[in-house]
């Protein structure tokens, strides 16, 4: 067993501090499953580590009827419920309780912004928020458009003192054309740079690793390009199926509900140049560059380079478990898609040639999201006389769910009088730290209070992966599947994947 | 903490044998201390692990006066004493003893070859050795040449069925004149493809493994240069004194004990080209261009890129030793030197302007052994607020004793909100293997055996060796140290070999 040792665990007197200023968030969509699961809890959490602006304020803003108390308690109990710890209480709950605030309005009708407006300026004149504004919009996408008309109307989308920002959730669009729409609409009252679309996977830890992995070590930048990678490997894979989002999912499916969004922005993240400055908005545009020196697939590839799958019944994590087309609120006859796997070739000069493949599932064997790195051999003349097995090529392995981490596999010689070589791990774990991670709504909540979008999605970059995305999904609609389902719940998706490491690729990982 | 996995532990299955032909091996010194620690303990082993070809006999040729019955005797107590493991008994040390005789002669006497002769030939028709002979000469350098001679005349240098081979012990010479003659001597009577000079440190695992890690790894070769690498690092630090060996230590000193041959040797496999095939001479050959390369120290670089040193009374792991001077049988004025560390370069495509330093010294602070290559930094513009500490450049390490293994320092990102790093270790430690190491004795025995002299020292090399260091010697003898005793036992060394990193590069390590 080998053991990664952190050097000087204890100096966190080196910790850099960037507390933003004070600020009031107005949540839309108080009162529903984001909020309580979410951002409460990331939120409060915030303050306990004291990263929160001094007189920090909430506005919930939701259709369900509450008073300011109500929402308080609804709030604490999400917080016990979803926070993880030891639940809130004594001061320091109270201290952040005083915060919070409730209007119960429709977001559509304008003139409940009135009241919006005014718990706003009493923020500002009681708890000092300085006119600095956050709109959090865990709203369905259909509410985005109205509600943005509003703020703008109301006069809250631009402030006299202060900044106003704006974070949207996902769906973001369900194609190229209704995201470009989405993003007119927003952008008619919100310039770029106050819209923050946020994706929670570039607010794990180890995604946010890969910045620094990439840019801070002299050694691995030199191998990251066509001369050494041989190919690479995005896996999200879940056990879980549909569980209670048939709604949602039945029109989404699984290639915009994964691959889309979480998967190409982390193979940006994964492949892009090196910015310029990190931490800045260098980093959105290198992501926007790689996306769109992604090669479109044409006809043919349309039909070999993108599978899709439908779990049938089968056995998860030893259960049984029923197939798609059984689940609650799934049509009987459905053809959306559970699993989708794409081959794909992105133009440039660090990458011509390097075939990378994402695939997404869901009731797959492991619950397990990576980025696998996979090297060209080493000429291996040296040692003919070892077995393959023995001989396999350097992977470099980014865990970012669960156990987060980074492991490199080589080739050390066995022990004994002969030269007998076998594939072995170095391995880091992120647990090793001894520091809780902060969730990805933390982080993403806080780099959106400090005016810092590296790790949103910038409107072109939206739209450079739907334009990838919208060919295969109009391929899909206009060519039914015949076969669904075509794998077996708690295997490891159809087999019609396989072929795409036809031409001596490494296969698909098992992790 | 993190965790290295071998992958399959269990597929023994896949190990390669490679037996020897069979064969009789001649221990002169049979009844030293080499043969009862090392040889004798190293040979069971390779018995016990059944790597020792059939029929495979021992003569022991000595002056003390012992009987076959005595010399297994003495045998079984020194692998009993030194073999690391239960005590040899029943039918396997029966079958292992068979093989041992034993011949009470002087050396230096040709007539007592017939002895020899007769027991080789006897061994050959009852034991079916064939006609193969290996001469270990376990013997002070002065006994070399008689042993040589005598073997040539008694017409056992070259066997008409079968090889003959000769394994020769350091020291091989003390400087470069004397190591000429030496070669000389032997060659006169033996081909370079039957001499097996023999330095133990190339038969560590880990020395091993530097080769199977280079060559069989694609993504490390690549940062192997003077482009990425921004210094080396050789370390041999012992805690010991000169225990009972100052009669041949005061005539060498530190520089030749371990510089001259373990710490160049290494290098040279550290540093030199891919030889076109492994396990052949080709290695042996690379290693030689290697040693050519090195740019020989001028006047001005004898003076301030060689340090030597010599331990005063202090403090070894909590107890009070006294000053080499005070130890027995050293020259209470003696300017033997007990610490050496010089700065090179080698002069070749790879490595031109890469400062490589070597040290090794007695009564240092530690017990360690290692090769370290100290990576350039990566550009920091996109990390320049983080404090330094936090961004170390990238270091390989390669542990040769104790606790053999590799280690790879690498920035990763502290959980947490900010974008704040912090040095790691990814770490694979041999041990890992479960299997125990073989010793460095067994591996160069049977590779002997096996005519592989891959990790044996050519003429060619071990001449280029001298070059290098005998100019050094010259200038110390001239220019007698004026500061001795300079560094205190239990300390890393003098303090005049900090000056040698001057100009920026890592300080030397504190393991």
């Amino acid at each position: 067993m080998a053991v990664a040792t952190v050097e000087n665990p204890l100096r966190t007197g080196m910790r850099l501090e960037r507390t933003p200023a004070p600020c009031a968030m107005v949540i839309f969509g108080a009162s529903g499953d984001l909020t309580r699961r979410k951002l409460m809890p990331a939120l409060y959490h915030l303050a306990q580590e004291r990263l929160l602006p001094p007189g920090f304020s909430v506005v919930g803003f939701s259709r369900t009827d509450m008073s300011d108390q109500q929402f308080r308690d609804a709030m604490r109990q999400a917080v016990t419920e979803f926070g993880g710890e030891q639940p809130p209480q004594g001061a320091a709950w109270a201290h952040f309780a005083e915060g919070l605030s409730y209007i119960s309005a429709h977001p559509g009708h304008s003139e409940e912004y009135r009241k919006l407006a005014e718990a706003l300026e009493r923020s500002d004149r009681q708890r000092g928020t300085g006119g600095n504004r956050l709109f959090y919009l865990a709203v369905p996408p259909s509410s985005i458009e109205p509600i943005v008309n509003n703020l703008q109307q109301s006069g809250l989308a631009h402030t006299s003192a202060g900044w106003a920002r704006i974070i949207v959730e996902k769906p973001f669009g369900h194609d190229l054309e209704s995201a470009r729409e989405l993003n007119e609409s927003i952008s008619r009252v919100f310039r770029e740079d106050q819209i923050y679309r946020i994706d929670h996977y570039l607010g794990k830890e180890t995604v946010q690793n890969l910045l620094v992995f990439r840019f801070a070590n002299g050694i691995f930048e030199p191998v990251w390009n066509r001369r050494y990678v041989e190919s690479i490997q995005v896996t999200a894979a879940e056990t879980v199926g549909v569980e209670n989002r048939a709604g949602y999912f039945e029109e989404a499916g699984e290639l915009r509900d994964m691959i889309q969004n979480h998967l190409l922005q982390v193979l940006a993240l994964t492949a892009m140049e090196p910015p310029a400055v990190i931490g800045a908005d260098q980093v959105r545009l290198e992501k926007v560059k790689l996306l769109r020196a992604l090669r479109p697939l044409d006809e043919g590839a349309l039909r070999t380079c993108a599978v899709r799958g439908q779990y049938g019944p089968g056995w998860v994590e030893g259960k049984k478990v029923p197939a798609y087309r059984q689940e609650p609120d799934v049509d009987p006859n459905s053809a959306t898609e559970t699993y989708a796997a794409v081959k794909l070739f992105i133009e440039n000069w660090r990458w011509a040639g390097v075939p990378v493949y994402l695939r997404a599932g869901k009731r797959l064997a492991r619950h397990v999201t990576e980025v696998a790195i996979q090297f060209k051999q080493a000429p291996l003349l040296l040692f003919h006389d070892q077995p393959t097995e023995a001989m396999r090529p350097n992977l470099l392995l980014v865990r970012i769910q669960p156990d987060e981490g980074i492991s490199l596999r080589f080739t050390a010689k066995l022990p004994g009088p002969a030269i007998q070589t076998r594939s072995v791990h170095m391995d880091f774990r992120y647990a090793s730290f001894g520091v809780p991670s902060a969730s990805a709504y933390e982080r993403l909540l806080l780099d959106c209070m400090l005016g810092d979008p590296t790790l949103f999605a910038h409107r072109d970059g939206v739209e450079a992966a739907w334009a990838f995305i919208t060919p295969i999904l109009q391929y899909w609609a206009a060519e039914p599947p015949a076969d669904f389902p075509n794998y077996a719940a708690g295997s490891w998706g159809p087999e019609e994947a396989d072929k795409l490491m036809a031409g001596g690729c490494a296969p698909w990982r098992r992790p």
